[in-house]
């Protein structure tokens, strides 16, 4: 599918600091001139935020990977149809806090058959892709003490041991790879936001001047 | 996959009666002695149920079928982890009001592709498939009386017209056909309630028999 906006995606893990980054490259191309609507996932619409809360109730429901998976495609699609289609096809830029990669790699890993479900999911029944994802690359020991200091409620941490963190970042790191026409992994290690905001800024007004 | 229980299903349009049926033969079932596990989808389950609330809110959150589909996947999976598939594992008799049979029909109706993708998402899974089919046959007119005259919330009938629930009505009545094997058309339009009653019971036992 091909549409007139523009569709970028935040990927990492909790921690990364890319729900920040998604924010403030919203609210400087808004700055710029550009319509652009800043979305989320698991959630993004009223269908997405009600199943995004029968989600985080995992320990209520205790539900397997694969309904994990059903439940995330089932959320993905309404979000899809409801918030980032008609977004697009109003030429607007969608910036999106995680999208399918993350399915991809959290529910995918270590799973060759999990991985292959998934990737028929998406073709079956989302198709879209982003035109743009920044994959936000820190350390795992920064990423916990980030989350940490944050809210309570976020579930992907909890259980989490470092040997699974780190095989995690990896795995957002191949995609980098395996999907480099799209992605760009960032380094957000370093010591000011300001110079990842720039790098960000920049690759997206490429992108979006490109397609001017 | 094969358990010591035995799964038997109830499907056909709602008002038709299968529910008083499920319900009947489990409480025959029991005064001969069999354990059985009385059950319904959606629902079934903690998680299964707390799905299907979601899908009754359709009018709220305003559902594509592929997002329907996904979703009745989800409950079913958690359904069949959590209740189905353990007093399966226990030998018990599981008696469920729908399953599979109900998304094949009532979201895969003229659409060849949506066909397709149930009988995928089926075999990954969900994979069980019952070993006895009730299909609870009436003509739509006694169907709309009955269902019009219980409680609310019965969201399939809404907005279905006769010409649809007809063509309901037939695609049940060909499951029976190409699932011969597992599916019997039981005519629920007779006099009185019992002689349906008994034949279900002898077609039960037979099979609950078979398998001593």
């Amino acid at each position: 599918m091909s549409f007139p906006g523009t569709f970028i995606t935040f990927e990492g893990i909790d921690g990364s600091g890319k729900s920040t980054l998604a924010r403030e490259l919203s609210r400087r191309l808004r700055a710029k001139g550009h319509e652009v609507v800043l979305t989320r996932e698991p959630g993004g619409s009223a269908g997405g935020e009600a199943i995004r809360e029968l989600m985080l109730d995992g320990k209520r429901f205790g539900w397997a990977t694969e309904t994990e998976i059903l439940l995330f495609h089932a959320a993905r699609r309404d979000h899809v149809d409801k918030t980032i289609a008609p977004a697009l096809k109003a030429g607007k830029t969608v910036v999106c806090d995680r999208f399918a990669d993350s399915t991809r790699v959290y529910q995918g890993l270590g799973s060759p058959r999990l991985q292959e479900t998934i990737a028929w999911l998406h073709r079956e029944m989302i198709e879209i892709e982003p035109d743009l994802t920044f994959i936000i690359d820190v350390p795992p020991s920064i990423a916990v003490e980030r989350a940490r200091s944050r809210s309570k409620g976020d579930w992907r941490l909890e259980g989490l041991g470092k040997e699974c963190m780190q095989k995690i970042v990896a795995a957002f790191a191949d995609l980098a790879v395996t999907h480099a026409d799209r992605c760009r992994l960032v380094d957000n290690s370093r010591a000011t936001v300001e110079e990842t905001v720039q790098e960000i800024l920049e690759a997206c007004l490429k992108v979006l001047n490109g397609r001017e």
